[in-house]
């Protein structure tokens, strides 16, 4: 049985970041670029208005006598007649200034008449209020990296360069294969011996909270050759979530359909707690993760491990990881990490009633999941514990 | 002109949390529930092992003797035969305990052959290895609370109940009206005077990353009747966001028109840069920011004021809010708050370059937004300051 250390470094070994995808720039919010983009423009594209005021050439103002105004630009418009340069022009915010002129004056420090204009802004100097042609960018400078985040301001900023399709990292289509005689559709009846199927719709939201949806979700009996085709029809997925099945019960079937499958397992066993009976492996270009069916556990090894091997392949980093001070003392076996639903306040963490495997009443309240090492078996309050923040 | 704690205090005041809609489950996720979830049952629904082993009566055992092996229970089968006091059953993880059995030994501490079992295990007391039933939660106790967070685990927990359906606060319908006679599509020809369009992306993106599709998207020219008529069409809307055209110049139309659409103005102008000439009213129901055009000012405001309404309405927080140190010395004017573009890094949060309001390079670098008082003009390193994540 190998350590929860090693465990993710074959994950992240057999990780692979090869696609990428072309899309439009309004739908490629979140994803991370795969190539780098170039300015295409300088921006602004002109001299630019930065204020409502009056645009004029510094050098030929007298500094004494009035300006005569010839005309007006809206932002969007452009001057038809040509200005002498010891003349002015009425300019608004985003406005292109005229050929000839540098300098805008506030409207606020003029006293205008129909025709002409008196300065009065005793601070005003060449280039005052004005945005210079390429100050933010120019053209074919890099105007975003590859492996860049687009946030939305990252996708403001790439529109007014005029972008419209980036290149990005896609998210990898994602199988759930959930496996249980005992399992009941939620909303149905229960009959005896049955609980409710909670693991495809737990997995399935997480996904969607990541900005993926499933590529398909399939709830099988505990059967192997059931179980061995619902594998063999996901098998263009790019990751595969099987739940269940997974320990060396005479009903666990997922272990041994995927042999059968040519899978090649990776590692089948992780000293923690939960999910002890985690398996990895792949076939082909496809990971495969058989998780196990307790809904706490499979979330758990979901965050802990599946969420990283998405990551790898988005370049996308979901969910902060950090260390924070423990608010009691909590007692654990060695020889095991534990994974432990935790709440988070301002400068500490819980560690919350009801860890056992199947109590999923105190995983709906944590916000984080704190990792408490392998090798410790006393922890006091104020010890720094690593931290997964969740919600 | 009123400050920021003032502003955000009408906004606040002005916004209603009525709407609440009934949703399947699985697509919940993300949501704030409206009404409380009661449990439809026990859960687990029946004292339930939780090994593979041997079910049997702890107190029928006599400890010395083998026990004879009766039949077995996989999860998700009942047992149809009725077992005597002081026999035991081969059971699987998950499944029922047959009526009179009590107590589960692992399969790893008995010796068995065909037909019984000597059970080897000294720590072994009644109710081992069983998950009694109703011990995660009874019938009709409150399983998630009005105002609960719907994480992947609630979701998953709900599920396991046998709920599908909830009642969450939705999101709201917000319209995006994006004006100015300068701006151009992405993708096409820049001509003399013209920008690329970049604030609808920006805010289209942002409102997708809170998991909101916005429900209209216009771009209009800076004409008032046409912003006009472009408001009078989205009145059905929780939330109009304008941007543009709030400023008091000539060609400022978005503060008449929707004076002349019968509005009623709440605040127009903030002691705050970015976003001085901020706009809030209302009409009806319908709440309505006018935006600064500087698509830099536009998305501060955004983060800054547009998404507390949002999260008002939804339940949701979006964006931790911290306090971090300053990475370095810093100088403003008094009399107006300062919202920065920020980086965090481990401990502490540094001022990024390029802070003007049309400058987005910087914004896409950020990672939050910083917060300097109105009040405060110098500001040194390790100065605890607000911040706002916003990736």
């Amino acid at each position: 049985m190998i350590g929860v250390r090693e465990a993710k470094k074959i994950i992240l070994d057999n990780c692979t970041t090869s696609k990428t995808e072309e899309l439009p720039l309004v739908r490629a919010g979140g994803f991370v670029l795969a190539k780098p983009v170039y300015s295409p423009i300088d921006s602004p594209p002109f001299d630019q208005s930065a204020m409502d005021g009056y645009a004029f050439s510094f050098e030929h103002w007298d500094k004494k006598n009035e300006l005569p105004v010839n005309g007006e630009v809206q932002a969007g418009n452009c001057l038809n007649t040509i200005l002498n340069s010891n003349q002015s022009v009425r300019i608004f915010t985003g406005a292109a200034l005229p050929a000839g002129m540098d300098t805008v004056v506030m409207q606020e420090k003029v006293s205008a008449n129909a025709t002409s204009i008196i300065i009065k802004d005793e601070q005003i100097s060449k280039g005052s209020n004005v945005r210079p042609r390429g100050s933010q960018i120019r053209k074919n400078e890099i105007a975003a990296a590859k492996n860049h985040f687009l946030s939305p301001a990252s996708v403001s900023f790439l529109s007014g360069l005029g972008i419209d399709t980036v290149n990005i990292y896609p998210n990898p289509a994602i199988s759930i294969i959930v496996t249980g005689k005992e399992l009941v559709e939620p909303g149905s009846k229960l009959s005896d011996g049955k609980i409710y199927e909670s693991n495809s719709s737990g997995l399935a939201t997480a996904l969607t909270m990541l900005n993926i949806n499933p590529a398909s979700i399939n709830i099988v009996d505990d059967d192997e050759n059931k179980i061995l085709d619902a594998i063999n029809k996901q098998l263009s997925s790019d990751i595969i979530l099987l739940t269940g099945g997974v320990s060396v019960g005479d009903y666990d079937f997922v272990t041994t359909a995927l042999e059968k499958c040519g899978a090649t397992k990776l590692f089948h066993k992780v000293k923690q707690k939960p999910g002890k009976p985690l398996y990895f492996g792949k076939h082909g270009h496809t990971l495969i993760f058989g998780l196990p069916g307790n809904p706490a556990s499979a979330l758990t090894c979901f965050y802990e491990y599946v969420i990283d091997a998405i990551s790898s392949m988005t370049k996308r980093i979901y969910g902060r990881k950090l260390k924070l001070p423990l608010a009691g003392n909590y007692s654990k076996k060695t020889g095991l990490t534990c994974f432990l639903k935790g709440k988070t306040s301002a400068n500490e963490v819980l560690i919350l009633h009801n860890q056992e495997s199947y109590m999923m009443n105190s995983f709906a309240e944590a916000d984080c999941i704190i990792e408490l090492d392998e090798d410790k078996e006393h922890f006091v309050k104020g010890d720094l514990v690593p931290v997964r923040l969740i919600i």
